[in-house]
């Protein structure tokens, strides 16, 4: 494999879940695959999961490890062609990315959407540009419209706890205080039309994923409907597509144990950090139903998965 | 040993100060013991001795390292039950301490008293919080209230630097600009009491450490009196507890070099930071009498000798 | 040998630069050289290229490597002597420098020009408090007057890139839209006076670098004179030595395509990072003639020769 930028870089969901499965039962098994090889972690947000877990990943796989958070520690980057850098930032992606690439083997890139302006954020001009400037593989670890390193873990998980039958999972939209970008959401969404499952997001109107992206997943917008018989409650805030980046704090879409109720007895998941009481309420996330803390394991897992699958080919 | 929160987490002062002299004379004597092994180094405040040599501690036996600055790499904890988390927290410490625990094999975590609420900082809910929802052992690398990888730090280099005589060891308090923490001297003290030495606090009126710490231990406020015939003066500001984070500047309490000719030729102490002319007096420090630079030294082997026991038993 | 603080610190530039164009053929020839050994990389100041190669080259040399940046990880230093520390500096070097060198075999250290006192910037107090208080060896990562390391690369490149006549170099200011030090021209002037080459100055009027550095190195003040024939173009701003601090925007002085025509095919060359269109046109950076990503390569292999030579000798 080349880059893990998009879950689409996925070829078989249910193959990867299974291989991730393995590594998971077993995690020092390829422990010096990645000898003498190193990856260089790139932050330009906060991080704390990811940061970890990719970390965790690599040593598993014997590799080096460089961190760099752009944030204070190195010079702030253009991105634009023809620019005159006449301004704040002091180094172009060109030169950054083609430089820093030939100190690494492999790069893992966090760059959030600014949820200024659509066009710029999904132009994923951060992830593109050192993917288009670099020769060596490189990792997405949540960019501006994608966080597939997520969304394979999430696939894991679901997996790990699925029912007999085939699942209904269920994508809510829930409110924050503060604007969230799509990342997360739209993964899980190409993610879960991989899978075998009934798959339905709930959420407020205006409200709506980029429809690119959810294409024929059915939206209801009444949220106690969508809960009905779900094996799987996935929430997550994200602030809209189509007035871009306005928020609500909408506590009636809140996650309830009454909410819960309407369910199959459903597992419960977020991605993490979760905002208690205003996401979720502590007697959701804190009942055996939920399994944010066995989901937050698995980021480990899914990462070590997709940095085995490179070094085998590169 | 599962924990090292305290000074009382350690059963023999003695017994430890000997293994921890036997680690000094050949550091690498373990250098297998901590393969594959993972610690987290979380810091919620700046380190530098700490950071440092519980790095290196953790390389001489042969563990990885994943360092992470709470301020600015991740997210900022929410520690209340039950709280509604539409403010600035984005986090849980429920949920922050069992997924990072997961990732790692031990946790070390620096995170300082606030000075603003005396119950809040006794209530030490980072570090407690942290050992009450991980299950891996959990090291204090300074917390509200206490340092104990100093105090042992300090319990060797006393050791290695005692009379044939039993000693006399003052604790003095010193000026400083900024109000301090009373960590370093609360464990100092609780440290001191299990050594076989004569012990004496010295401070000016108001600043006396919590009565639980201090138990019977002797109480000076004349300075000079307690300074005389002292082998060891060991020199820390810290603010007032009974006016909680009330500093002074008072130079009258300054260790200078007449002070010190009242002692018996004692050694010089501190766990650095030091304010130069504020705290001490140059000519203290840099004195052959001071002992500060292998009283930092130590620190590397303090730190290992406990994460040796802890990986000896888990 | 000892300390890497200076270009001068090379006994012969030639023999070093042939040494390193080994190390590049084979980077992991000396993989279990610098085992058991621990680098501190100790940044006061934001760096990405000096940041990851020199990682990069410890870890080839099978080192531990502990990164500490001064900027909001650790304390601010006290640099005077006789200081009375009651300000905003917490830890004096004296201290600091000698507790850091007890838990490393080498440091490295960058710590730029403030541009506001030439006699400070000139006097390198950081990096020689640092020298002075340590008893190991010392790198500079780039200092107030100097980055040699920078030097002994582009010694590198230009010998791998050399005609087979004796080549002309010129070194040529640029304008820049911020004050920048002058330690990368002093010591790219320092360097290149060692080597077989026409070796030629071009600035402004007001940008004479200071004459202990450039000696009899001739100076044009005609840009366009200067490059005639050049073989090596070397592209650098730096503010004013004479009016200490000050730049200049003319742009007049940026590199074109036009003037590139003027000399002999050169190559162009740069530090990084650099502001396209202001220092440089893009026709240039991006041109077949543009080395300056092979040179940012090269970092590695001049860092891993210092330190190469550090380990074998210590």
């Amino acid at each position: 494999m080349n880059n893990y930028f998009s879950i689409k870089d996925v070829d078989s969901i249910d193959t990867w879940v299974n291989e991730a499965i393995e590594i998971k039962k077993n995690p020092l098994s390829d422990k010096t695959l990645g000898a003498d090889k190193t990856i260089g972690l790139l932050f330009f947000n906060p991080s704390l999961r990811t940061r970890l877990s990719t970390q965790k990943a690599a040593l598993n796989l014997g590799m080096n490890v460089i961190v760099m958070n752009f944030t204070g520690e190195g010079w702030s980057l253009e991105y634009g062609d023809g620019a005159v850098m006449d301004q704040g930032n002091s180094e172009h992606v060109k030169e950054a990315a083609q430089v820093v690439s030939q100190y690494c083997d492999v790069l893992a890139i966090r760059a959030f959407a600014k949820l200024e302006n659509r066009d710029d954020d999904y132009e994923e001009k951060v992830l593109k540009s050192f993917i288009k400037y670099t020769d060596i593989p490189v990792i997405n670890m949540e960019s501006a419209t994608g966080h597939p390193l997520q969304a394979l873990t999430d696939a894991i998980t679901i997996t790990e706890n699925k029912p007999i039958h085939k699942p209904k999972i269920v994508l809510s939209w829930a409110p924050h205080p503060k604007a969230l970008p799509q990342a997360v959401a739209n993964s899980f969404v190409e993610m879960a039309q991989q899978m075998e499952a009934d798959f339905v997001i709930t959420h407020p109107v205006g409200f709506e994923l980029a429809s690119q992206i959810t294409n024929e997943v059915p939206i209801d917008y009444n949220q106690e409907n969508a809960l009905k018989d779900a094996d799987f409650v996935y929430v997550k805030n994200w602030s809209s597509y189509e007035e871009y980046g306005k928020t609500s704090q909408d506590q009636n879409w809140k996650i309830t144990k009454e909410k819960m109720k309407l369910t199959n007895n459903a597992k419960f998941m977020h991605c993490l950090p979760v905002r208690r009481n205003v996401v979720i309420d502590d007697a959701v996330i804190d009942s055996d139903n939920s399994i944010v803390i066995e989901q937050a394991n698995n980021r480990t897992y899914a990462a070590q998965l997709v940095l085995k699958k490179i070094l085998e080919t590169t």
